[in-house]
């Protein structure tokens, strides 16, 4: 066991190069290194998939497995060799070259996704979407016993995911956030946003996301923070987690929300149990789980009625002169209203979904070769009318806004649907465990809860599945009714009506 | 060939993500991520290391000897076998663990080095140089046909120097400098640095710093420049080198100089020739070649008097509130002011030998047990007293003052006299050349001496030997006479004395 250790916290240092490798290369890098940072990131990531697909592998693993039996099936040993025997099998099927290519894919990919999304020119991009699609066939004609092609890709993202279950509950979503944003639509003009909406320096929002970070659980000593075009967050390693943001001079209601949102992130892979680190159970579990941890502190905390008596001092102290300058209510109801726009980053939680089942359509046709890649934008705009009614009037604000597909990841987006209905499971878990969460949260004191949630879900890392870690947490698989629950109960207060 | 190329590429590919790693860990990782570095480091060494070590490499570097055969020496080719099999036959007698041990040691030693700088404790550090100096030693022991230990270590800096001809050069060396010195003395007080201290606001000093590396070639779009606590150089690839400085607030003589001293050295990574990236010829030769480039840029330009009628103006600007508020001949003056002193990145160019005298001989006495690592502060402390006639006041002025011997870098010192003395020799030998050299440095034009310096030497890379490219373009070995000759000339005159 302890040589299988030893073997796979190799392997784990190599991701973790990787990783800086990527946080660098969209934080730091000059913009004239891409092509170099490109081979770079392939060679490393070809090498550990070697590493990991070695003889040398298999052999340890065996061995590990027989030594351990049957035995305490409930142990972190146990779970360290049911998830390596997992990503083992999956892996040595996909041949290093391939995996070599996707990785210099993506890293090219992203580079010429900045400079498209500039010019706002979908056609100079087109190339590097199709070769990662053609590279994710190749990598699919690698798997069998999958229904579709789709599902091999969702499978790397949400573990035991199948598209038919995640169609299912987006289908319920739908059906469920439609009558409401048209019935909120008659109650358009009732909630203001104008107090977002001025001049606000970047450096003060900075400084204002910095103080709400700190409150959540941002350490100087283990944290760094950074401004990157699309954000994320990184953990690099022990005592090594990085999270990004990006400012609007004349939006408040982005960046501070962008940086909680990455902080959630951020906590959870800093609360990963020290014991599992430099193991393949050392990092967060599914996307879905991660994005439950980034959605739930980014709106149900940031924007919840608790948490505005934090921040609207600090923003009217900041921006207006005085702590007494803007309204918690006020700003609750600007926080939270709801209007159908371009971008998935800063839409509103009503309407979020519906951009996500947007992309989760158009990848699987992409995928499936049902839409060619030359007539992306135009299906897009297209179903951008008819989702939400508006035109698109650039590729920047279409189909370029993302980098997910620049980056190879195809299967990626509905984690971030499934995330949102995870958070509503958890938040409602935790106001049942914590009777004083909300007084907490309105004093600004959050450790309660990162506690709570490091308890019950950080600290295990990747040690259960998806589905077992919610039937300990919330006693049952991902559902939808939670999330809509909370979102009714919200946005009834915030415009006042009922829902 | 080309399989060749693409394996040795792979190489590359690696050591670019270590110096990648390596940059972050002194510029941006988060204090407490250094465990998880070090590990990541080391890992990544060895992997790197066995990946050159590996039978493939014999297989393909034996398969690309035959074909090529003796034809054409002097091609590219020819030169990237010939360093390939001396790095090879090198590489393959050092154990990969030794190697992964080494690089720990190192990481590790440096987050230590640290922490015991800054508390001015060498006996907190003192049990890392131990270890750091244990695995020289047996990395010594790999080798055979050296005449004493020292001998191996210092070939991996200056390959092909012997201790016995840098113990020659330098005792002509500290023959020449001791007089000088003792002469300069008499004249204490006819020189002063007074416009050198006060208070200088540091982003003003950055402001300044990046003015003078734009002059000297640093390019935004391919160049970063950030804050280290030692500053140093990295070329992480084609399209992306970095450079570091650090900033006293109450003396501007420091950073800026040490920016100008990093971009000399980023000069000369960013001047290789594209056809010889991603290969063992894509880096600067010998430390003392890399170490010519900087102290060039940062002494013969940046403290030359053509360069003060550049700098006078733009100091007087952004800190006396007028171009003509200093003197060019103060400043010239100033900034070549003789003084000894403790810290050696700090030492006037005169004593600067000294300071190196004084490593290269304790180093010598440590790595051959005549000196204990206990006993290295006292040992130190009575040189420097012995030397320049000081006192050591604490550990982090004296022992603890460079990263070097933390980082496991033993027999390195000495590059940095060389380096002095290559650069007498290629500034002797570019005002030979290019006659109208002071008037361009005087008036900010520093392409033609950049432009110069990358054809003679940076776009070679490491395809020839030091011997072998100053001979090439100075028409003979390392010397020490151009070098004393330049010191003489520019002390007289600053000093108004015949020396």
């Amino acid at each position: 066991m302890e040589d299988l250790r030893q073997h796979l916290a190799a392997v784990e240092d190599l991701h973790a190069a990787s990783e800086l490798l990527g946080w660098d290369q969209n934080t730091m890098m000059p913009p004239r290194g891409g092509a170099a940072r490109a081979e770079s990131l392939a060679t490393l990531g070809r090498v550990t998939h070697e590493l990991f697909v070695s003889d040398e592998t298999s052999r340890l693993l065996e061995a590990a497995e027989q030594a351990l039996g049957d035995a305490d099936a409930g142990s972190d040993d146990a779970s360290l060799l049911r998830v390596t025997r997992r990503h083992l099998d999956k892996a040595r099927r996909v041949p290093s070259r391939l995996q070599a290519e996707r990785a210099r894919a993506a890293s090219v990919g992203q580079e010429a996704w900045v400079a498209a999304r500039e010019h706002s020119d979908f056609s100079e991009f087109a190339p590097y979407l199709t070769r990662n699609l053609e590279l994710a066939r190749e990598y699919v004609d690698c798997f069998d016993g999958f229904d579709c092609a789709y599902d091999v890709l969702l499978d790397d993202f949400e573990p035991g995911a199948r598209s038919r279950q995640v169609t299912t509950l987006f289908a319920e979503l739908r059906d469920e956030l439609v009558p409401l944003i048209a019935q909120l639509r008659e109650h358009e003009g009732a909630v203001r946003d104008s107090c977002l909406h001025g001049s606000f320096e970047i450096g003060k929002q900075r400084a204002l996301a910095r103080g709400l970070v700190a409150l959540m659980g941002y350490e100087p000593d283990s944290w760094r923070m950074d401004d990157a075009v699309h954000p994320f967050a990184a953990g690099i390693g022990g005592g090594d987690v990085r999270i990004t943001s990006r400012w609007d001079p004349s939006f408040l209601g982005s960046g501070i929300y962008a940086a909680m949102h990455e902080c959630g992130h951020g906590l959870y892979e800093a609360g990963v149990g020290d014991e599992l680190r430099r193991t393949p159970l050392g990092h967060g579990e599914s996307l879905g789980i991660h994005e439950s941890q980034s959605r739930l502190w980014e709106n149900m905390v940031g924007r919840g009625r608790p948490f505005c008596n934090v921040l609207a001092p600090r923003i009217g102290e900041l921006f207006l002169g005085s702590p007494d300058g803007l309204d918690p209510d006020e700003l609750y109801a600007a926080v939270n209203r709801v209007a159908p726009s371009l971008i998935r980053v800063e839409a509103d939680e009503a309407t979020y979904g519906l951009h996500v089942v947007l992309r989760f359509e158009l990848e699987q046709e992409l995928i499936e070769g049902r839409l060619a890649v030359a007539d992306l934008p135009e299906a897009w705009n297209s179903r951008v009318q008819e989702y939400f009614g508006l035109r698109v009037p650039d590729d920047a604000s279409g189909a370029l806004q993302d980098v997910h597909w620049a980056a190879g990841l195809i299967g990626y987006f509905p984690t971030y649907a499934l995330g949102n209905l995870i958070a509503g499971q958890l938040w409602a878990r935790a106001h049942e465990d914590l009777a004083d969460l909300d007084d907490h949260i309105a004093a600004g004191e959050l450790a309660p809860l990162r506690e709570w949630l490091r308890d019950r879900v950080h600290r295990h890392g990747a040690k259960f599945r998806t589905d077992e870690l919610l039937s300990q947490v919330v006693g049952g698989p991902i559902a939808v009714a939670p999330f809509v629950d909370y979102l009714k109960a919200k946005l009834g207060a915030v415009y006042g009506t009922s829902l």
